[in-house]
């Protein structure tokens, strides 16, 4: 998939709240678009996680269906791994600041994950991630850095949201939709259009010992 | 106005914005409800902000009148003056993580103000604030402490919105209204209510040796 | 034990240096008042720890007993059935800057399982702490929020400190009862007291999607 | 100079040790390149300022000659005014670790102007930088995330150090010139070329409600 | 004075609290010390500082009496001439989380201070501070670096004190003395003697191109 | 080796790089000086730290020959055993703000090391360190404390790293030596002699109730 996008989230419908509409928007156009989801938790989750990645245009979604995610280098091999085989050009994940304690740890995971994924000594292979994204599920980024249009594809956000059903009978009242479609609205009123999604960007060192890539020789 | 709110702002509108719906929800019960607006530039905005007040329920809000923000000890004086004047039990200001720089320039200030108006040594009849609340105006709090239903005083929001004419005609696509109602119902899906205002709360220390409030004895 | 105190702490005997005097005062009142303590090492400790736990007027404490508090996910669930199942409104536990790293490990690990405990996708009756206060242990608070006379319990206090013989043992000049003492005389010269207790208060998120209480329309 | 690059700086030279040979690169390339400096004390610096410039290949460099740099917004306004004038895609300027409080006050302020210069309710032709970027002058970036290659025009970045006569003869021992070799050395040993000038990138939000740029549709 | 201390504060009286008698135990060795205090208001406190620093043993102490502390590069000068005049090895001041904002203030002119002092191009006989000491006045420091034992002195801290009746006259309930005595007491408590005082220390750079000492050969 | 220096490591290599000039130049003096390296990945790494070391001055180095630093309580005791056996003055370690993940655990558990070795509690012959130093190997410390000459000892640092053959294998254009040669011109050229190693100081408390030592009664 080189010069794609992959998304790593937590669990099962992060990746749909978070990021839904630009990976949909990608794939329509037909850029390459993953996502690698560490955690199924129950089990049933992951027919959910199939159906919803598909909506979005990825048909080859990565799960690990760990029961959680934990302080380990485990999940950051197994993730430098999948950064390696699919060669995206831009990573999207959680933010640093977000509620979620599981959502923090992938983030530190992931930007570890990235480093080790570019290191000559570590891979034969090996790859440097271009644009570091981090996203917004229940923890809103207070200023943006980009806000994504996704008026175009924002039917196939809500198809794949329609497909986590075990999380939408949690909210009888239906917080799960309205939420989703109130951020992106929101998101929208600033950028203009009528749907967006937001995200913050985190430079990334492009110039290790351990890098192909090493210096530059034009900033414009 | 013992026991009311006293909302502190940068510029007319910020108050409107960040918490107009809350100030107009207490006016109605008959609470207390005071507004401070640091600066008036242009002079114009003046009219303004003395409709958008009175639409919220404020009858003699206080203006400075400066052209802007400063760096310096005297609007700290000033605030403390009001504070002690007002007798506010909780005081609403900006983020001190907003974008805005005369906006954390104002939110330090507040701080400060609050600190002083106690002091048995700077009035004779010092007055300590019990609550103090951080308000979204463009920037948004990630995870809000407290989220204020504001269904019923909404329309009174957007009334005194639209006293704002100088500031609406900047934006000819409508963002000003779009972002104001999105923002409210956004807020809203989390609160599980219509419209929703949200704040982080700050606790303050209440048992300096300047104050007469020192102690406590029930946590519950 | 609905609406009374939870203390968390990490070792046996944490509990009477932070907050002792505190909660030996709700007990006498009647409220509520419980205690967990994560680890017991040597074993000894434990009996010496129910007797000092008995002084405080808490008849039911409850002790892990493991050998020292871990990075981990486990101890977070245990903490967070104990707050389902006590049920208190304000709960106590170590300083995030504590020079202790066990003591910073259980700020995490509360903070934590107190978001879990009201969580209603968790516990079929979740239950949302009101107040989250943090005490001081050997290191100090430099300006603390809230400051507890203690006046009347601090004989309780002392009674269920000459409980822990074995740690008293391991300073013949006396430290352990001096420092707890002046400690108290410090933070009852800044209460207008003569002893008290020092916290510092970390506001609590009320309006989380899986929460029951979600917003609030008043703020006096 | 559409498309350039704009370097503010806090006293003459800084711009040569921190960026000369990367503003060197782009001039001999036939890119905008521009430097503007706010002190000027004292004022003799100015003619080896005007010199320094036109080695790096800047015709005509902006000087405001101040005394020093003070915490205050009129610089802030000045920069913006420059930024709107000369229209650059860059902007670098100093860190905000720098060990110089001169420097550290410096980097606020070209913060704010690049805020300012671009909202359409300040200027009626704003203008949006488009990278934002930190050089070092005596204080190291740990980990840069950009390293341009400053070889070729690296005797130009010396002709220029030369110019500043006054600065050199502080320094009997050969301080000045020997520091800045090997700090072009250093960063040329990590960039795998001879010399190389290190940069750290602070992404900036492209999407204010007083901006003409608001969204992307491609994040590839 | 070479080789001895500089006690740099905001205003009469601090100097007592917070070192005083670390002041006194050194000068009644015939160490040199030395006090420096930025305001003066009312001017009526002169006379009760110059009472206060002799009964410290400071008989020459610089006032600056000023009103108050403002941000402003002047007195970052005033006071780095005073350390290049009096040469002191250690400089004592506030702390930089003092909850008193001119507190805070004065931490930022000495932290520059001892800088600029010690430059080549500033004075022609520049002086480097070999120790930056901050001190606890009524916010406390959580974990010391720093206990000195000033049993031998403290007589000579409460006399100073005595001599502050405008401020003691305020505290009717003897707020101010029992601070100071239990304070004293439970430093004393951590340093095993009857009374301490607490410090924290921050490492200077001992390397700048602007000073003369710029290298060691021995870490032990 | 009382008095000496302990340097504690994540990888066989990283004593060289960051502080190999310092060890050799106390060692050739006669003082004492140790190595502890966490980890030996893979084993034939063992053999080249045992040569380096040895070239360094240090015969007995400690080496634990685990897979990769983890978060764990278990390396801090392996580490406080090895300072209470070793008993140095000062123990250098990798930078909290380094960018590889493995270098900061290990600062945090030398910290942690450090604090516990010297409680009375748990060591009958505890060990209280003077000295906390951090080190330079890839990340480059900003603004140095400390800067030591290692002019001396170069020749030394040179030959130990010539052993590290599997490191310099992976760096045919001589990365690793070429490096190292310009960070120790580079610190040379800010402390006016051939070669340095820069470094920065973390102050310790000295007053623990768990410490022998416990108060000064001299500061200069």
């Amino acid at each position: 998939m080189v010069e794609g996008i992959l998304a790593v989230v937590a669990h099962p419908d992060d990746e749909t709240f978070g990021c839904g509409g630009t990976l949909a928007l990608h794939a329509t156009r037909g850029q390459s678009v993953d996502i690698l989801c560490l955690t199924c938790n129950p089990p049933e989750r992951r027919g959910e996680f199939l159906k919803a990645s598909k909506a979005l245009g990825v048909s080859e979604p990565i799960i690990f269906e760990e029961r959680e995610v934990v302080h380990s280098t485990s999940p950051i091999r197994r993730i430098s791994d999948a950064i390696v085989d699919r060669r995206p050009r831009a990573v999207i994940t959680h933010l640093p600041f977000d509620y979620h304690m599981e959502h923090k740890l992938v983030y530190e995971a992931v930007k570890e994950a990235i480093e080790w994924a570019a290191h000559t000594t570590a891979y034969s292979e090996p790859w440097l991630v271009d644009r570091f994204l981090l996203m917004e599920v229940n923890t809103l980024i207070p200023n943006p850095h980009i806000l994504v249009d996704v008026t175009e594809s924002f039917d196939r956000k809500k198809e794949a949201l329609g497909y986590y059903k075990s999380q939408l009978a949690k909210f009888p009242w239906g917080y799960y939709e309205r939420f989703s479609l109130k951020k992106a609205e929101l998101r929208g009123a600033q950028a203009d259009c009528r749907y967006a999604e937001a995200f913050l960007e985190e430079p990334l060192a492009s110039s290790s010992p351990f890098y192909e890539a090493k210096k530059t020789e034009n900033l414009l």
